[in-house]
């Protein structure tokens, strides 16, 4: 078996590369370990910048995210109750959408033209430094597919980094002292826009995927457990951190699901290693404040596509042999915004008297500075590539 | 002996106060622990705010600032050998003005009409709840003063925060892991502005007094003895953290004072405690990392001189009772300022690889971003009253 481009993982980085592929007329093959309907199941980000919309209109998939997608002109951040918006389109001219991750999967997947393997299991890397391949498992059967180019769009647990030698590659990493205890609901979002709130018992998000369906979180630390967190804790402790008004408004109900994610930072250096290129969650993890995860996958496999569809196109390798310089720049300016928007509205242990100063110096300064604002909102709807 | 207000420090802030004051018609008496000589030969800060600058316009002090003061439209930042100029001028139609903080206090000391008492030792302040005095020592003899009110302007160390109850405040702080080893040099400035710079192996800045007076300093250890640094020994290390072009053409020389200098972040609330008012350094202490030190003192003591000529004319509180407050919002702004723009640019032991790249990820957005910019100009420049 044969193909050009093996692409590891199904998650929307994998299916957007699979995509841009098909329609550039390239012949892709793509491996995911779970089925379809985990992949479906993962409940994820929902903010897409611009960038990410047009990448759906350019991939042909962008119908029923026009159509349900909703359109943020700003955002609320609070902080210990002191409200203010921050208006992208005023400031900078941009907006956001919100469309869920699951969405996104949902409308790639029912457009993939190219052949998908589910429940591939043991997937390996091999030789990727000569003629690649990749073998993996199906019902008991061993598969092989020679290939020229592997993109790892696997995640940070998936076998694609793990395939490079340690000391060909370098990685940078923060794990922060608490995650998001996270809660989807069938209920009307409290208020039309994203509401970031820094409270002294924690951080809080209002954040939504319809116009029907909400999704909340809490900070809480590492230690807690979902079982301890009934939905009744839950809704307590959001109201607690929540301005009184918005805190009486929300309609609350009982989850649909409710997980705790930990809050890490961690970038993968290069990103190609020789014939395999990794992208989005298999070579970079943002905490999920400022919503960067997602788009940062879009914006690294847009850049992938050009540089394969130029390889395949003009025999050209300079799009390849730049991908991963390029991708990189951007990736580390997202790290930065999300560690520092992580850093404003979280509540951290060992701050100390001084460090929570700061941060509420940092927010009076951002609510009365306009160039503070447009920085703010030039990096959530999303920097050029 | 009686007077209005008692003024503790001859320091820029306190000389300050007392000029507004006496150009008021209010009637004021300096004390001041050590000579006038001392007070002249303290070695500080350079760079005045247009604030600073128009604060000496209404005092009538400013003829020589104009004659002498360099105006700067931008400033140089330069990240392990990446240069970018800042443009202060052109992103907020604002400058600064390089002139000693010595010979700022010095053109207050000329100007100065209402009295001040030098080398007055054992200062203490009491009763500033009822009826305030301050009694002090000199030549043997002790002396003591009736006053309305006393302004505390004697710096980190004197005695007017140190007489006020500890549980009537509160004071945060941040020690940094180092301090500037700085040297002064009768030699032209190596540029027109001041330059700095990251480097590996720890901050450079380039810094002048006047065109044939430069100050240069080089982040060391906070384990570093200034006797083991000879002038050679520093300008090679300054040579090696400059990019090769501003290490070839900067002129050398034996330094006139060479000292270092721990870097502290320190903020006291309130600052105001019944009859007592804190201003400048005794309050607040910034990193020297963007030059706020003066400034915040100026713009201390304009406040203080406005409330308290308020007072006398109107005989209303208002200005008095609003004055902690309204310098703290100032004050906690440059404090964020100058903890932020010390994290860019210096090397911190601790901060690991992934605190190594977002310093770098912050210039590199800094220098790509307008909006980022004009947060940094704004900032240097002066925020707002």
């Amino acid at each position: 078996m044969r193909t050009k481009v093996v692409i590891v993982g199904a998650g929307p980085a994998g299916l957007m590369l699979g995509r841009l592929l098909d329609l550039a007329g390239i012949e892709n093959l793509i491996l995911e370990r779970k089925s379809a309907d985990y992949v479906l199941g993962r409940i994820r980000a929902g903010v897409l910048e611009q960038g990410a919309v047009d990448l759906m209109d350019r991939a042909q998939v962008s119908e029923r995210l026009h159509e349900e997608g909703l359109i943020h002109d700003g955002t609320v951040l609070s902080f210990d109750g002191d409200s203010h918006r921050i208006d992208f389109a005023q400031l900078v001219g941009r907006r956001v959408t919100v469309y869920g991750q699951t969405e996104v999967t949902r409308d790639l997947m029912d457009a993939r033209q190219g052949q998908t393997i589910y429940e591939a299991e043991d997937v390996q890397l091999h030789d990727f430094d000569g003629k690649p391949y990749v073998t993996w498992r199906k019902d008991g059967v061993s598969h092989r597919v020679d290939c020229d180019y592997i993109a790892g769009c696997d995640g940070y647990h998936g076998a694609s980094r793990a395939s490079v030698p340690q000391d060909a590659i370098k990685t940078f990493e923060r794990i922060y002292p608490f995650g998001w205890l996270g809660i989807l609901v069938d209920k009307p979002p409290v208020a039309h826009e994203l509401i970031y709130a820094h409270h002294e018992r924690g951080f809080a998000l209002c954040s939504q995927r319809s116009p029907t369906r909400s999704r909340y979180y809490v900070q809480v630390a590492n230690s807690e457990k979902v079982e301890d967190w009934s939905d009744d804790r839950f809704w307590d402790e959001l109201r607690r951190r929540l301005d009184p008004a918005t805190a009486e408004a929300m309609q609350t109900g009982e989850s649909l699901e409710k997980s705790i994610a930990p809050l890490r930072s961690f970038v993968a250096e290069p990103l190609r290693f020789g014939r395999l290129f990794l992208a989005g969650d298999a070579a970079h993890i943002v905490p999920p404040t400022g919503a960067k995860g997602l788009n940062l996958a879009m914006s690294d496999v847009a850049m992938l596509a050009d540089a394969l569809i130029e390889f395949y196109g003009e025999t050209s390798t300079a799009g390849l042999d730049f991908y991963s310089a390029k991708a990189l720049s951007r990736i580390w300016k997202a790290e930065r915004f999300s560690w520092w928007m992580t850093s404003l509205l979280h509540v951290f242990p060992d701050s100390g008297d001084f460090g929570r100063r700061i941060q509420r110096a940092e927010f009076d300064y951002l609510t009365g500075s306009v160039a503070a604002q447009q920085s703010l909102a030039e990096n959530y709807t999303g920097l050029p590539q």
